[in-house]
């Protein structure tokens, strides 16, 4: 059994995050707060996408009012994110929330962070230890400072007998990161939230998220994620998604497996998968596609996958788990492979 | 010291594979190798964008015939890809090529396969092992068949005083991609290309591809790689040095960390970040430049960066190494940047 497998099942609302449980997939909205309606608009956006699990920042009084209504408009339980002011965790936690995230470093003194963990208890909240190693201060080994700090806080914690908690461990460094996570997946069984933070923006944050986060999922760590990408938080979850998918974690719909193009092909590959993925995107069943260049290796190399299609010069082949179906016009391909799709799986378009 | 710092240093061509040299960006034209200005063009701009060596196909005879002009013309080596012809090899080796790609199982019996050897020991000439589990044919367990015919064929090439060694081991599935690779470290010194096949188009082959080459190069392994995109092989290269940067092993220009925009931001980020990034394209000097949206936490936060500049509602923070430089207006943080990397590293615009 995974690391993941053997921790702490968490409750958060409806939602479990640990144990055998799924990766959890989290955004965290960016409109204000207190702009109730477009921060509901964005969480069903993020909802309806794929995110299990929606954090908010709750920087201000303003903020927490409204967080009754969200909590009840919403369709996935609510996080809220809360730095150095105690008080907006306690209204937080009165107003419903199904978890806080919180760096017990900077949200004020211990008898604050006692209350806190009183309510949380009280009210069935969970609370996600956040730290950041950009965050614990001007030390040398900000990452070893950081776990210090992450067994002390998780002693209190337990000193309060409070052990709903998911832990984040962060730095704009990966390998820092891992080390982290392994170090503290090593000592505690709470769940671990994965990310990269301050990963850049586009391409750079995509590919600094799947290698960091995407490591650690590979050892078997981690319960949910969040991939952080500077802009619109709805571009994030297919991230999430991809990750998950390339880790083994993720099996909802089809799995597009091109070949590189290179100077053997003789057909747009790039148009042909395009063309595969849009018209499949209805499906949900877990399904391996390839497109393959080649048709006198593509059949036998994508043997694994449940259809494929190669194209040739002017007819291409269609195939079934490595095995010829038929030959078919190059221009019908698409077509022929979607419709032995719908009669295999019983799926009509 | 890694495992990648202990494998022998392959010579291809003017360029090294293994040892402690650093990891080789690889890409593969997608031209018709007989197309020989076509494919010296996107040579030239492979190169220029940062590939260290290049492969072609070669497919049959007139790709051969392309090789001595490619071969004369390329500013990087050229690694010859074959299948199924011997001779395509030997012809391909006394054209010039640093090195062939063949599958050792597919070019021909042994006898042909000895006199290749033969050959590209006589010109100095690397081969690249390139096993993939889809071209192992229909059996169980393909990853561990996979290792049986490696072992079979370096035990070979060895037999013949062959050690111009690099290897590669594919699959579509991360999972025994990573397992093969680092079976293949224990066992062996040859340098290991990495790759993950068939990785699918856009967004999903950078994702996997992040994944898979990410966590073989976290564990010490890999001396080079590809990124398999089907399309246009120019956008190969970006994403190969941002796995490599991502894992610590690139460093030249800028690394841009942004913190992911939230509630709490009052500055657009995205549009902040991408300007500096664009203005400091140019710098070839290892930096990182960090874009904060929190004038009260980014300076803390970002202290590992060399510089970084925080947004604040009207005025913004210029800061260095975590310690504020000074209060700059909004719409002039990035001019001030620029003058502050400047004037630090000693570069005029």
């Amino acid at each position: 059994m995974s690391l993941r497998g053997r921790t702490l099942p968490i409750q958060v609302g409806s939602v479990v995050i640990g144990g055998s449980e799924d990766v959890v997939i989290q955004s965290m909205t960016n409109t204000k707060t207190d702009d109730s309606e477009s921060t509901l608009h964005q969480m069903k956006s993020l909802a309806k996408e794929g995110a299990g699990l929606i954090r908010v920042a709750v920087p201000d009084k303003s903020a927490v009012e409204s967080l009754p209504f969200l909590v009840r408009e919403s369709p996935v339980p609510i996080v809220a994110d809360i730095h150095f002011d105690y008080r907006l965790a306690l209204e937080s936690i009165t107003a419903g929330v199904a978890k806080i995230r919180i760096n017990p470093g900077n949200i004020g003194s211990q008898e604050h962070v006692k209350q806190i963990l009183q309510s949380a208890k009280k009210h069935g909240v969970a609370i996600r230890i956040g730290l950041n190693t950009g965050s614990v201060g001007r030390v040398k080994n900000r990452g070893r400072y950081a776990m210090k700090l992450l067994g002390e806080y998780i002693d209190f914690f337990e000193a309060q007998s409070f052990h709903q908690i998911v832990i984040s461990l962060k730095s704009s460094d990966i390998l820092t990161t891992i080390k982290m996570n392994e170090s503290c997946a090593r000592k505690y069984a709470y769940p671990l939230h994965l990310g990269v933070t301050e990963a850049g923006i586009g391409q750079t944050a995509v590919i600094s998220s799947a290698v960091g986060i995407g490591a650690l999922l590979l050892k078997g760590l981690g319960s949910t994620l969040r991939v952080s990408i500077a802009g619109d938080p709805l571009t994030e979850i297919p991230v999430c998604k991809e990750i998950l998918r390339a880790t083994g974690l993720y099996h909802v719909g089809v799995k597009l497996v091109a070949c590189p193009t290179c100077g053997r092909t003789q057909v747009d590959i790039e148009a042909l998968a395009n063309e595969v993925k849009e018209k499949t995107a209805h499906l949900r069943e877990s399904l391996t596609i390839a497109v393959m260049g080649c048709v006198v290796n593509g059949p036998g190399e994508a043997q694994e996958a449940d259809f494929g299609i190669c194209g040739g010069k002017n007819e291409g082949l269609l195939f079934a788990r490595g095995k010829i179906v038929r030959k078919v016009p190059q221009d019908k391909l698409v077509d022929h492979l979607l419709v032995l799709i719908a009669e295999t799986i019983g799926v009509t378009k």
